[in-house]
């Protein structure tokens, strides 16, 4: 029977040449796709999943740890920096390749200048709508029960 | 002379009549412009920019935040969830109607089947390049820095 630790391949370490920090709560490292120089995944070391089983004290490890990154990127990578965090429970582990059942956080410098950047930019642009006072009504009721289980 | 706060949409609450839930540190709203359906932003209370003043209580009350959203967009809006917090400290306040100088992390549902992340999805596969041992060796040594200033 295999654990989800043994299953995981950031408890697995396969990180291990890339590791940019770590300390008693988190890691930081390069991912083995990155969509540009600089991009790095920031993890708890427990294996977390779902994402709402961190601790506040993992949470405020791992913030500080985006931020340090952020500051560094910012002085070093490029004008801007995002931040990006995907739940996709829906999917198995390993899914397009790279999908890992242990919550990271994505930081990556960002351009305004680079292809990559525009391309985005343009693509969200593309689908920004007008929240109505309609849609927010049928909307905000949902979230604010509390969640189930 | 204006104040960073009277400067600052959020801190004047022009999103008083998309209010999801708020507390003694944190607000979370549905914004002018959403991607898709739900798509909602947190904040912390206080005027904070850049991010990395934020207090450790602000981040954890903007977890829990973030938690309890995505748990019930899971329920109510998608099989998928994104957080995106994206740091542009070269471009002004407004720039492409968009931009506010107050720390805030987007919420948003994320559904495979749909076309907005299928464009996504593919725009980020293409963009996806391996880690070279070269790249690692190159990029690390700048984010095991302290960051200046």
């Amino acid at each position: 029977m295999t654990s989800p630790e043994q299953a995981c391949p950031f408890c697995q370490r396969l990180f291990s040449k890339t590791i940019i920090h770590e300390n008693d709560l988190t890691v930081s490292f390069l991912p083995n796709l990155r969509l540009v120089r600089g991009h790095a995944l920031v993890i708890p070391k427990r294996h977390v999943e779902p994402p709402e089983l961190l601790t506040p004290e993992e949470s405020v490890a791992i913030m500080q740890e985006i931020e340090r990154l952020r500051l560094l990127m910012l002085e070093h990578f490029g004008p801007g920096v995002d931040v990006w965090q995907k739940s996709r429970p829906q999917l198995p582990q390993g899914h397009n390749g790279t999908k890992v059942d242990h919550i990271h956080f994505h930081v990556l410098p960002s351009d305004p200048d680079s292809e990559i950047y525009e391309k985005g930019i343009i693509w969200t642009f593309d689908h920004f709508s007008p929240t109505t006072e309609q849609e927010a009504g049928e909307v905000i009721p949902y979230l604010q029960d509390a969640p189930k289980g």
